[in-house]
Order: C-alpha cells, then structure tokens, then sequence
C-alpha cells in the first residue's frame, strides 16, 4: 500500500547514521564534563569546602527527570489518541526527542556554555536539551500523521537551532525573564508548528479523515500522557528557577494555575459540547494550558491567586479554541493543525507572556526584597526600573513571534522537498506505512478456518490493521 | 438514551464555576506564601545564616511528586477496571481531585496554618490537600459509575470540610499520630463512601450488571494504577513525617510491608479463587493493603519484621474481605461498594490503627533513645507516657469511624436531591452519558459495505459503544 | 483447558506462604534498622553534628524510587507485548519482584552488610535489592510464557543467591566496578535466563506460536514499559555510586549513551526490516541497551563522547542480535529467548563490561585528580595500577559469566520437575491457565441474540478469550 517513496529502508538510516556521526564528532570535539560533573574538578571544589551534598545533581535531577518524564511519556502519549497512529506518535516522538536533546546540548552550549572554547555540561544543559526538545514536539503536535520520519528529523535539526537562536536573543539580549518557557518553549514551538503545517497543507486530507479521529481505547492512552504532563508541570517551570524560594513558589503557583484550568476546561466542555457531554479533547489538552500560562511569571511574585485567575482564563481561552477557533483556522488560513496545539500552547503561552509582562512590571521592592535579585537582578541593581522590564518582557514576546514564524516559513518549505518520504493524502494518520504492524493470527487465521480468507484479505489491502480493528466488523449476509 | 436529567450542558458549568470562583476569591483574601515561598521572607532567612539548599523544596518535593502521582494516575487508572468507564473513572478522578485539592488547602489552611488572619502554603501544606484529596478518592471509588460529576463535586466539597475537622480533631485535640493516614484518610474514606453508596442504594442495579465488570484491556490499564500506588505507598506514608530518620524509617517499613503483602495476596488469591486461578480485582487492590496498613505505624520503630507481619495480615484480610464479606456487605446490608473499598482501605484502616496503637503504646526511651521527640513529643517530654499514647491513638479511630460514619449519612441524604444529575439504574457504570464517545469509521462504514448496517445501527442505539465494543462479535445467520 | 497439574489452587499459596513465612522469621532474627533508619542511633548522630538533611534517605530515595518503576512498571509492562498474557506479565512480574526484593535483602546482607551478626538496611540496601530483582526479572524474560508461577519463585529463590555470591565475588574478592551493573545485573541475569529456557527447551513450542506475538494494542503498553526503563536508566546506573561528581556523571553519560542508541537502533531497524519499515520489537527493547552498555563505565570519566560511542555501538548490536542471531540461538542452540535478552542484556552487558575494562584501564591521575579516589580506590592509593584495575574488569565479567552459565544449568534441572505445574506446549503464552480472564457480556450475549451462540461458545472452549479477541473476528458462511 505504501507508495515506494514513503519507504525508510534507507532514507532513515542514512539520516540517521549522518545525524549521529555528526553528534559524536562535535561532542568529541567541543563537549566536556562542567565543573560538577569531572572527577578532577568536582574534587577540587569539595577541597575548599564544599560538600558532596552540595553537587548540583541532588536539587536539580529530581526535576529533570519529571520533565524528562513529560518529554517522553507525557508528550508521547498524548498523541497516541489518533486511533491508527499509536506507533508513530510515542515512537518518532522518541526518536525525534532523543535526537533532538543531544543537538540541543550543541546548540544551547553554544549561546550559553562556552568556557575556553569548551562546552560545560551536566544537570541543568540535560534540563535545558530537555526543553527545547519539548518545543520540537509541540511543532511535532501540528504536523503530527502527515510527515514523515525523516522530515520530522530535518524539522528539528532546524528547530532545534532557530530555539537556541531565540532563546539567547530572548534570555541574554533583550533581558528577559522566561523559567518556564511560556515563550521559548510553548509560542515558539506552537508557532512555529503552525506555519509549518500550513506550508505542508493539503487540500485533499479529508481523504484520511476517517483516521484522523480516536477510538475508546486510544483516549485512555492519550490520558496517561495528559496526566503526566499535568501533575510534572510544576517540576517543569520551576526546573532551572534560581534555588530556595523561586524554585519553590514556581512549583506550586503552577499547582495552583493547574487545579484551577482543570475546573474551567471541565464547565466550558460541558457548555460547548454536544449533549452536554465533555469532549476528551478538551479534557486531554485544555487542562493543561494552566501550566502553559504559568510559565513565564511562575516565578514571579503572582500569588496563588493570581496563578488560579490565569489557569483559569487559560482553560476557558483553550477550550473555546478547540471549538470555534480551530475549525476556523483549517477552512480560512488552511492550517491542519492536528493536535491543536494553538489552543494548548499558542494561546495560552501568549497570555502566559503577556501575565509575566503585566507582573514583572508591577514588581517592587517592598514585595519581593531582597529577593529581587533572584528573579529580576537588573531590577534590584537599579540597572533598569520594573516598568522597563515589562517591557522588556513584551520585547521578548514579539521577538519569540518573529522567529518562530519566519523560521517556521522557511523550514516548511525545505520539508516540501519531495525526498523525504512524507505519506500521500490517502494515507496519513496510518502507523501501517512506517511500522511493521502485527497481524494477529485470528485476522488471518480464522478468516481461514470459516472460509471467508477473501473477505478479510482484501480488507486487509485496502485498509490496514491498526487500532480502529479493535472495534472491526466482518459480517457476511448470504 | 441519556434521559434528560443527565445532561450536564448547565450544570456542571454552573457547579464548576460558582466553586472555582468562590476558591479563587476566598485564595485572594486568605491564603500567602509561607517562609519558604515569599521572596522576601526567604531572603531575610538565607541572611540569617540558612542556605538555599535548606529550602524544604528539596526534602518534601519529591515525595509530594510521588504522591500526585498517586492521586492521579494511581486512582484514576485504578478504577479504569470498568469496561465501559474508563473516560469517567480517570476523568471524574482529575475534576474532583483538582477541585478537591484546592479546598482542601483552605480547610486545612484554617485548621492548622493560620498566621495573623491569613493561611500560608507551600509544599507541605500541597502534600497534607493533596492526602485529603485521597480520601474523597477512597469514597469515589465506593460510589464509581453510580453518580454524575455534579454529585461527585458536592460530595467532595463536603467531605473535605469534614476530613480538615476530623484531621484536626484526631491530630490537634487528641493528640494521635497518623503520618500516613491509617486513620484519617483511609478509615475516613471508606466508610464515608460506604455510608454514602449505602444511602444512595439502587435495588434495581443488576440493570447495569452487564457493565459492572472488566474487559481484558481494562483489567491492564487498571494494573498501571496499581502497581502506581504499590510503588510510591512507601513516599505517601513517609511525605510529611519528621526529617531524618522518621522519613528514611517509614518509607522503608511501607517497603516491606507491601512485598509481604503481595506474597500473601497472590497465595489467598489461588486459594479462594475459581479452580486455583488467580483473580485481578485481588491482585489491583489486596497487593495495596499493606501500604494502607502501615500508615500509622510506619514513622514508629514498628521494625521490617513487623511491617512485614502487618502486611502479611492485610493481604490476607483484604482477599478474604473481596471474596466472602462484600457480597454479605451487598446482600444484607445493601452496600454497593463498586471498588470493594471496604477491602482496600476500610479494614485495612482498622488494622492499621490498631497496629499504630499497640506500637505506640510499648514505645520506650530504650528503643527510641532521643528520636522520642520527633515521633511521640509528649511521650518524650514527660506529658504522658506510652501507653497513654496507644489510649489516644484508640479515641482518634473511634473519632475517625464517628465523624465519618455520621457525615456519610449527612452527606448521602444530600445528594439524594434529584437535581444533580444521576444516571437511572440502566445506564450506570456508562461512560457515555457523561462523555461524547468516539464512533470509529468502521462502525458503520464496515457495516454499510457489507449490508449489514441495521443490525449495527439497532446495536448502537440500544447499547452504548465503548470498550467492551474492542470484544463486540456479530454474525447474523440466514 | 488448563490441565490439572497447572492448578495452583494449592501449589501457589503454599510456595507464597512458606516462602514468606521464612522471609519474616528470618527478617526477625537477622535484620535491624541501620544508623540512618534507627531512631535512636540517628538522634545520636545528629548530636555529633550531623543535620537530619544529610540523612542519606534524601540523597539516594529519588534514584531508588526510579528504580522501583523501572522494576515493577518498566520490566513488568515491557513484557506485555505478547497478545494474550499481559495478566502474567505484569502480575508474575509484580509477584516475584516483590518476593526477590525482600529475599535480597537477606542474601545481599549476609555478604556484604552483616554488623555484629545482624543486616544492617536502609534505602541503599533497597536499591540494592531492588537491583538484584531487575536480574530475575531479566532471566524471566527469557523464559517469559512458558513457566507456572511456582517455577518463577523457585528461579528467583536460586537466581537471588547466586546473584549474591557473584556480586560479592566481583565487588568484593575480584575488586571489580560495576555501578549500573552491565556484569552484576545484565549479563548475569541474561545467561542465567538463557541456559534455563535452554534446559526447558520445548520441540513442540509452535503448538502455542500464534500467541507468541503482539497485536497492537499489546506493543503500546509494552512502550510504556519500554519508555520509563529508558528515562530512568541515568537514575539506575548512578544509584549507588558516590556522591556527587560520580553520581552526577554517570547519570550524564546515561543519558547521552542512551540517545545516540535510540538514533542508531532505528536506523538498523528500517535498515534491517521488511520494506524499510520499523520493527517495534527494536524499538522496544535495542533502544534500551544504551543504558546496559553504559552500566559499568558510566561511573568513569568515559566522557559524553565515549558515552555516545558506546550507545550507538549498543543499539547496533542488539538489532543484529534480534534480526540474525536470535533465530540462530532458537534453530541451532535450543534456546526459546522469549523476550530477546540476549539481545537488549546479555550481549549489550558484555560489551558493557569490555567497556569499563577499558576505561579503568587508561585511567590517570590526570584526568581523575583526587577524584580516583571516588572511583578506584586501590589504584588512588597506589595498591594496584590502572591496568591492573582493567584486569580485575576482565576477571569479573568471567567470574559473572561463569556462575551464571553453571547456576543456570543447574536450575533449570530443578525447574524440570514436574511438580511445579509448568504449562503444556499447546497452551504457552496464555494468561488464562492461571488466571481468571473475564468474558464480556458481549461474547456470549450478543452471540445470543443473533443466534450464534454455539458458534462462539464452542470458540471460546478451544481458544481462550483474551488480548487478541480485540481483533476477533467470526463470520459464518452458509
């Protein structure tokens, strides 16, 4: 069924054996172990009196492996509801993550880790390759059933790098604050994915639409990745906070933002959906925008309250995107946006961005103390006043804007290349085209046994075994 | 099929709404950030000579994450065993327990964080909502697939109020010990939502009969909650004990009570099961009683060996109660404990406050030394002495079973009220009241094609597709 | 159809009782709380100075409880991919880790922790014994589908002792390193698997070969498992290494060896596979030998790059072995591997081991500083030198191959007996010998209406209903 240019044989080795042979080289070359991670240095360090305890590792790794748990299992699954698609979305959701987190080690050291001409790493470069990998499969999310695994490699060979270009802009030059990554991670990613997706449109995806859709069983899976990525969210903000009370109050103003995201999304399900049913679109994705909302000014002086203002206003702008915006986006500006990750990361990192402007301008001394210089260190040096930082804030946002589109663009239009591999209209959400998929012995076997070897055979030709045969039916009227 | 009573279009809005807003305004006029979370506050403490790394962050986070985890992916997929009620049984779980822990910080916040007018928070106080969140879980489980979201949300509004009561009665008035909740969240649970299922009795539920089991898939998707709760028992009962010793101690007590307890299940299993087979409903729940059981005990020089005979006994008591006590429970006393929450919590509970009393009461500066003072301070300072502690961990059952008992009955009568929403006796245990449930292509397009698409048509209006659809069989003869 | 010697109705209980009964009065006699889990002996410590923060619990309790998902949710879902026994895979799974973690405690403590005639324990003898499980686990893999419950406690019963013998050899006699265990754990447990499924070789195993595959649904649960064993692999091999800088580093080199093992297994996978597709038995298991391969040097200073270099190497091999070797070993050397191990633990293990033969072999005092005293304390204080060490290597991973092979021949005889209740040829990788599998109203009831009630009874006598009834399919002809 497979057109012969969708297959990997040796269109995936050869990227992939490129791709890491190219890692190793540069890693050989410019990568070294930081001064937490060397023997020698590390040492030296507890010989003028530092203790062992105090190794970075023991207050950042716990949050790096929740995040290192929603890269994986949280984004991963989450897309696993298509109903065909279970193969693909966890296994190039791995493939292109652990390639995706080594590049980002390179591209990151790069803009923020040289020391000598070296790149320094450990714990908190394994946290930031994290989360620009996460930014990859959040633009992963739009293009998701469409594209191919090479294509899905080269986008984030690209991505991966205009990340680690906007992320120094936005950090080092223009000042911003962003722990969470409301605009790094979820506007970059989202947008980014966005116009890529619209660059890869194709007027003729009804053809699939049968597959474009979950089954009963596909929803659960997807809920354990829904899940993991709400209860690591506040691991996930707080992760490369400064230490002590930032990294602290992050974790639980995103608890907060969360909790409250999760009561909205459920009445707006309700209130817009058929019947009055919820919808496990909603459910799946809205209730996490909280986190998504949080992330810039988590670690600001927000306030319980305010984290439960924002996750809910993020769960209520979220929900209405799944059901009014979305179908508007598809029809007028032609973005098949499969995962609807404007609604969960586009929308919600804009006003994520635009509640740590509002915060970070109306920061004062007599709130945060000398705590000011943790989060906001030009403000407590009188470098620049709290308003300007605001500024700076929006500046960043902007910036995250220009970038992501701009790269989305042009990046887009290099997956067009007809040489990766990418499945035609009829067949995309299909896992049959990349992936061995198992023929249970009772497809075939038993269509024997009763004679109707026919029947299921040719079903088998024309549409391929995956998880909607979970709910097949073969009946034969004589 | 859903009658109009259950279509939640307004209600579950108007419910979702009117508690977030009350939550989000009382958290605006009432709750702060403790010492640890406040910027300033903090920096004033790491003047004073304290380190960043000193920050409770990093002693209670990881097990707060343990514990999350627990409340919802361990719950949530627990109850997935239902067939058709998977959406619900995650779903519901997520929207109580998101409201739950919210509630419960002001409830607790009032009992027991009150500094100048105002509740401060921080993780701690996160761990003691989220436990208290258990609890409405435990009764859940007890009511599962039996009452709409609306009655769940009510429920739970009450319950919380009543466990901060109870919570602050047994630990503050009585002066017992209960870090991991023997008493106040597992006794507490269950027979709150016993009492309240018993209230809500359905004669006719054998309507609903059909449904009110697992399919193969199910039973491994509840086996992820499971083997969730098993793992991470040993942080629940250790997450807000004394630091040092106390924690390391009762996590690894809770260690080796739930391997006993497992052996012990499997062995009872076999043995009373149907031809020496080996039953899940055993294997999901009985495994866990151990944990439950050494939630007293477990912070108290209980030592392995005896957490292991506690947890040898609790998997012997729990499979016992599963297979002989709770259709007497059904038949005579027409409690419908849908999860058999009796089993895993109810006298498990007992067990484990009778073990915490015993153990407390023959505590001795002999085996405790100067660590007195964190697990019994007043046995320490001379206020009472040991077996007057056992005396108090006694009152604070009898208190726990009192308040629980009382307010289920309460609490029952309440939601009896016809305006919330609950399914008729022919439609429990079914997801799609509640929840748009996906119709694959090949529901009715395989059908069509092979004429047979009345039959399917007739199916899908009587019935309901939803898991057990994944083992749906139609052959028509002519 | 289960034939009576398969019955466990009183087989299982009385294994699990006696089993557990010696386990507590042995844990009565022998085992005592250590200096950080004793009340009185960590009071008094905290007296001389010591902080109840340097309790060692907070340094090693979030790397053990990643360890104890990979045991129980990693190993045990793994194993799930087989279309009609994921009950067994998870629960035998469950079962015998939680009796082999409790009897490694006492056969770990009797070589290495005794003090004054009792075991000392805390949270790094629970990694330990949760380390030793993840060996039996292995082994289990190899003889996955074909053995009772019994049989597995008897093999976990000898594997756990000799697992003890040979880690006091290596560690203690030889004076080996092996951290994460590519010796210890993986290549032991491999061997050991593989010469007793070679000794219960079964001829006429194809009787059962239509079970002895996946269906769809069964290789998304088994990523689950595949997926937390791959991110907690850093948390596994730095477990018990020591603090900071070494535990640091080789959670680093981990991660990195695990990346590039992912690209290089799903380059070989669509290289090696039928049209270019990928296999997800690969991607399941060879993605993961990453981490084996990195267990012994990952302690070392292997560098990101040597640690990538390994990784890639690693997920090379264990392709081949899956695609080429495997059928070999099966047709030529009897041996039935049900899960691969050779492939993801017993050749990744040995390369491993060669691996850190290496590395301890060049290592200088240049690169390690005072830090090789961290790593090799004998060549730090100049009783051997590091060539030597790398000859200690060598001699360990013989010591481990030795014992495995010879221990694993011997209890494969005892497993032979045929008292144990093992399965028959035609009914292998079938849950429902020793489990109660549920049937679905649907299967009967449905069958009813429509008449074809014999039809599907007389199916669900022959064939038991489970897994692949998801994609069952009946159809008449007349």
């Amino acid at each position: 069924m497979a057109q012969a240019s969708t297959n990997m044989r040796l269109k995936l080795p050869i990227t992939c054996f490129i791709l890491e042979i190219i890692l190793i080289i540069l890693f050989g070359v410019l990568v070294q172990y930081n001064h937490e991670t060397d023997a020698k240095e590390w040492y030296n360090e507890t010989q003028s009196g530092h203790s062992n305890y105090e190794n970075d590792f023991y207050y950042r790794y716990p949050s790096f492996q929740d995040v290192h748990v929603m890269i994986f299992i949280g984004f991963g699954f989450l897309m696993t509801f298509l109903q065909r698609y279970g193969f693909s979305s966890v296994g190039f959701n791995f493939l292109i993550a652990a390639f995706s987190l080594q590049w980002a080690t390179l591209m990151q050291g790069f803009f923020h880790g040289m020391h000598g001409g070296k790149i320094h790493i450990g714990v908190e470069s394994m946290i930031n390759a994290d989360f620009c990998t996460g930014s990859v499969l959040i633009s992963f999310g739009a293009v998701l059933g469409k594209t191919s695994p090479v294509q899905l490699l080269i986008m984030a060979m690209f991505e991966v790098t205009l990340f680690a270009v906007n992320e120094f802009v936005v950090l080092s030059v223009v000042g911003a604050k962003d722990a969470g990554g409301s605009m790094t991670i979820h506007t970059f990613g989202a947008y980014f994915g966005l116009v890529v997706t619209r660059i890869l449109y194709r007027p003729n995806l009804d053809k699939s639409k049968d597959r474009n859709s979950s089954v009963y069983h596909s929803d659960l899976f997807a809920m354990i990745g829904t899940l993991y990525l709400w209860m690591f969210w506040p691991s996930f903000n707080s992760a490369v906070t400064a230490h002590g009370d930032a990294q602290h109050r992050t974790a639980m103003n995103t608890y907060y933002s969360l909790a409250a995201c999760t009561l909205s999304t459920y009445a707006m399900s309700a209130l817009t959906a058929h019947d009055g049913k919820l919808d496990m679109v909603h459910i799946q994705n809205a209730a996490l925008a909280g986190g998504v909302a949080a992330g810039t000014a988590g670690e600001m002086m927000l306030t319980p309250f305010g984290s439960m203002v924002v996750g809910f206003l993020a769960g209520i702008i979220s929900v209405l995107g799944f059901k009014y915006l979305s179908p508007i986006l598809e029809k007028k500006l032609k973005i098949q946006d499969t995962c609807g990750v404007h609604n969960l990361h586009g929308m919600p990192g804009i006003l994520g961005a635009i509640v740590g402007a509002v915060t970070a301008s109306v920061a004062t001394v007599e709130i945060y103390g000398g705590g000011m210089e943790a989060v906001f260190p030009d403000v407590a040096d009188g470098t620049i006043d709290a308003s300007f930082q605001g500024v700076r804030q929006a500046i960043a946002l902007a910036v995250t804007l220009g970038i992501a589109l701009l790269g989305g663009l042009i990046v887009g239009f290099i997956l067009k290349l007809p040489v990766f591999g990418a499945p035609p209209d009829t067949v995309c959400f299909e896992d049959s085209i990349y992936w061995e998929v198992e023929q249970s012995p009772h497809h075939t076997g038993e269509g024997t046994e009763t004679g109707d070897v026919r029947h299921v055979k040719a079903h088998a030709t024309d549409k391929t075994w995956a998880l909607s045969d979970f709910t097949f039916l073969v009946c034969e009227r004589n």
